[in-house]
């Protein structure tokens, strides 16, 4: 495929916009007009710079509202369209681009709408170039994709074609059956931009929100591929308008970009089932289960991660066997402390058992994710590492007993000190990564994309110095979750990567009385939550003294399901450790008490400090 | 008015919420269970808490959902409402308030609804308390205030009243008079809180964005009036939840609540026709009319400001009689260079004409702005300065030749130099001041409470580093105009303060050329800018010639009316000039071209650096 992208999905001026664009593989551009007329570039330097970057001008987007105008102000219209042709033909563009009329004075006249669209259309013929009409979601009279082709048909003219938008469309409920019947040859342009989905005015939500395909919620590929297998034949163009983007580094911003038209090609390979499957670029598969192994923390002080660990019961299980890492076990829970002098606070790792490992480490080669920089010493498993965008280091471990398999790196220590006790760990029930704001999307693209981790919805809790956000994923077949939490506190820095364990055992009243026992100290509950708990769930009075004589938190759902749990105090500038138990078929993570956790975290906090 | 205020509405935990909110001067509060919950303090020490601070516990909201229940759940709510009155009557606190039910399974039967409300009712008499029922905005079956009404009507139960919050009312855009009929001893409770006007998802918007009344552009004092003169006896309570309080410091917050309650009891007080005007506290009166009179930089280099002033035609028209303060005039424009050593960047000043003088300190005083610290000398005006939020000083100066007139701090020099050139130069069109992100809302609140400037709707314009956001203020009466300015950069640290000003000329092509041939440097938009005014205007190219010749930018209005502006190059940081003229009514700021200014300073501002 052809992979395009618009020059407003980019911060920056023009001149820097190109290079980050070339610098990052793509074919061509949509020149947006407004970084135009604020270039000192003439349309001839632009054309001749992108020529030397190897960038086609596929799109260029100079005007609006020129369908459904007052006759009287028709010719005014005009003179704009041949300027800015003059403009486009200077340029070397082959497609402009016009949006339906979204101005209060638009008329409403089907018949009016279409000459008008045809007296541009000989305009744009006699210039040599095509022109696409695109159904904006906030059009006055035209917003929706079917209104749109609609005219184009009535227009009848070979140079006046439709623009398709897969944001537009999703926008408004439609998908790719709402472009059924129409030939590929009259679709003139595919722009491509993902969202989340958000209930909010449209217009607000396209030009503060769209984001790269593989970091929103709608289903993107679904539209390309009914636009691909009508026969459209030009490029793929992304055009994405968000706060993000807008303060983003333009060369970080080309790179994602591309990265979500690689993935996307990746999905389209199963959607698309005409000839256009050829053109489709298929990335090596996802893996065919995804568990978690091990995380590695940082520890060159060796004190309180080790302390904090031998409270839970953990023991050493090995050591690694060509560097200074200490791999801690308790059932099937796997913690590895690196003492090597870490990096950064956010200096943290995570190890996932995800076959065929080869097949892993090529899709994030095939999807542009960076592989970690490491060596592989005499007899260790052939670990390849991804660098999360927000940094984390991600290792892809083999199955147990196979070459590749995490465990060969270790010299086993087991049975070496004391006999462990088994105290019922089950092992890692889901880990919390910490990001910045402008990182979620990113971070959640790079789960999605390379594992096929699935999102939940976003959950947000007020803690006492801002808020807390949460968008937990899933592995489809697995067991690895994994929970980014974005933590807005206005300026107090935060720690980031891996700042929570949630580790789950068969009976978590146990678990915490044992670690309470080797000196482990937990957050409290406070008395008023156990009144609570009382009025909202007419407890069990037993239970209710269990709950709090062992500062456990509750939960339970409308089948009954209950989920007990506790968290230790902060340590290393906020890593915690979540003991917890499901019971019953509870598939969440106790989101009504995060405001408790929260407040208390929040306290002990100011208690240490 | 008894002033009250929502736990809810500012951040930290509740003990230091309950410190912030009597430090203040709150006469009461509503406790938001989830802070109780969270707290280590028991019901009977909080009431202790409140007792000592002098807060009465106006409100509880401890439960939801409490109507339109199926009646076999319906004994588990009886039980949440027993053991919240439970906690209730350790608090010692008067009444409780619930919502409307807002869950997908809620029934929609006025006569079940009103039942359970009636033994809810009962719960609360055998408790000694009240009970409020709230139309939530997004409620099931119940989300405005005369289904409410209805229903509490239905329920007949003298302790089954009606609460009433403003943002639930405007947001479903009731006002007022949707209260007629209801009589004030039947209205249990008042909530206050403004809103920009958003069209998104009403939860959202509830959540993220109220604010303090002054803040939006609710008519918040419309539907508190109606409370009043229906005879509602109880507090005036602030509930505010957003993204911004929940960062901010708690003391700041409680404060800015306090003055939001004094601004609206002021307006009431046009506003409450009963006898309930009696009770509410007006401030002095707003200025008469309020007119720019200078802008004061801090100049300690005494080199740039001196030179760009100078080019731009200004003279020393004076100097401060006590300090070291330099006066420069142009025609009607002044400028005032202080060369003591400034404390920050943002160390400006505004002076403005706002008569009468001492009531305006008054009513900054009794609106809880605070002064500026300042020495008078001998023979000086009495020119009371106030602090904005953003840390902008102004000063208020009585009209020209009066005693508190500004420009009897200076010592004349006009004449005493070379003899001034009049350019024509009409005086401060409008002045730009730069504030961060979060200090928006209370910026704005300063110039409407204090000035009675009024907000124009926000704008927002790509810059190539991010965002610019400009909320223009304008008075109802008098010349002046301020555009406050949000740049949203991500990290990239940004002056504040007064960043640009916008002087008016007679003739701009004139002034800009004079100002060029003294070696004032402007920005240069580029020459597509000009095509594309061309294919915008059908311009006189005789008019284009001369636009792009002098490197004026411009703009035209539906009726005519037209906007030639120039910028000069950043100097100080950011700093900038601009030089305009207004013809045929226009009353806009050129927004069309902030793009092409945006950019074209910053690549000045890179060839700079």
């Amino acid at each position: 495929m052809r992979r395009g992208i618009a020059t407003v999905s980019l911060s920056g001026v023009l001149a820097d916009k190109l290079d980050a664009i070339a610098a990052a593989g793509f074919d061509g551009i949509e020149i947006f007009d407004n970084d135009l007329i604020a270039s000192p570039l003439s349309p001839a330097e632009v054309a001749r710079r992108c020529a030397d970057l190897g960038l086609s001008i596929d799109l260029f987007q100079p005007i609006r509202d020129i369908e459904g105008v007052d006759p009287r102000r028709f010719p005014d219209v005009l003179h704009r369209v041949r300027r800015k042709l003059e403009v486009m033909n200077e340029l070397g563009a082959t497609t402009f681009l016009a949006c339906s009329n979204a101005l209060p004075t638009a008329i409403d006249d089907p018949e009016l709408s279409a000459e008008q669209l045809r007296t541009v259309g000989d305009l744009a013929a006699s210039h040599g170039v095509t022109f696409a009409y695109e159904a904006l979601a906030w059009g006055r009279h035209v917003n929706r994709v079917g209104q749109a082709w609609s005219l184009v048909e009535r227009a009848d003219h070979p140079t006046v074609t439709l623009a398709v938008d897969t944001f537009h469309m999703l926008a408004r409920g439609d998908d790719g059956r709402a472009l059924a019947g129409i030939p590929g040859e009259r679709i003139g342009f595919l722009q491509v931009a993902d969202a989340p989905v958000l209930d909010m005015n449209v217009l607000e939500w396209s030009r503060h929100f769209r984001c790269f395909p593989g970091q929103g919620m709608l289903d993107v590929s679904g539209v390309v591929a009914a636009v691909l297998d009508a026969g459209y034949d030009g490029p793929l163009s992304l055009e994405v308008f968000s706060d993000v983007v807008r303060e983003a580094d333009p060369h970080v911003t080309a790179r994602d970009a591309m990265r979500s038209l690689l993935f996307l090609e990746d999905r389209l390979g199963a959607r698309v089932t005409g000839p256009a499957r050829e053109k489709v670029t298929v990335a090596p598969p996802l893996p065919a289960r995804t568990d978690a192994a091990f995380v590695e923390l940082a520890d060159p002080d060796r004190t309180e991660y080790p302390a904090l660990l031998t409270g839970l019961g953990f023991h050493i299980a090995g050591r690694h066997r060509s560097k200074p890492v200490v791999w801690w076990r308790n059932g099937g829970a796997n913690v590895v402390l690196n003492e090597e002098p870490a990096p950064g606070p956010a200096a943290t790792a995570l190890g996932l058992v995800a076959p065929d490992v080869a097949a892993v480490a090529e899709r994030a080669a095939s999807l542009l994710w960076p592989a970690v920089d490491r060596t592989r010493g005499e007899g260790e498993a052939g670990l390849p590492g991804i660098t999360s965008p927000s940094g984390l280091h991600v290792f892809v471990s083999a199955e147990a007993g196979q070459t590749d398999d995490w465990h060969n790196d270790f010299v086993s220590d087991d049975g070496a000190g004391t006999s462990p006790v088994d105290e019922g760990w089950l092992g890692l029930d889901h880990v919390d990564v910490t990001v910045a704001a402008d990182d979620l999307n990113q971070e959640l693209s790079f789960f999605r994309t390379l594992f096929g981790l699935r999102p939940e919805d976003p959950e947000e809790y007020i803690q006492p110095q801002g808020r807390l956000r949460i968008r937990a994923l899933r592995a489809e077949k697995g067991d690895l979750r994994v929970a980014l939490n974005v933590s807005d506190t206005g300026a107090a820095p935060q720690p980031h990567g891996v700042t929570q364990l949630a580790f789950a055992t068969a009976d978590v009243v146990d678990s915490v009385r044992h670690a309470r026992a080797r000196g482990v100290e937990f957050l409290r509950p406070p008395a008023n939550y156990y009144a609570d708990l009382d009025a909202r769930f007419v407890l069990d009075p037993d239970l209710l003294v269990v709950l709090q004589d062992n500062g456990l938190l509750y939960d339970r759902n409308d089948d009954g399901g209950e989920f007990l749990h506790a968290y230790t105090l902060p340590v290393q500038g906020g890593f915690q450790v979540e003991l917890l138990e499901r019971r019953g078929g509870y598939t969440g993570y106790g989101s009504p008490n995060a405001h408790v956790r929260l407040a208390a975290a929040a306290r002990a906090g100011s208690a240490v400090a």
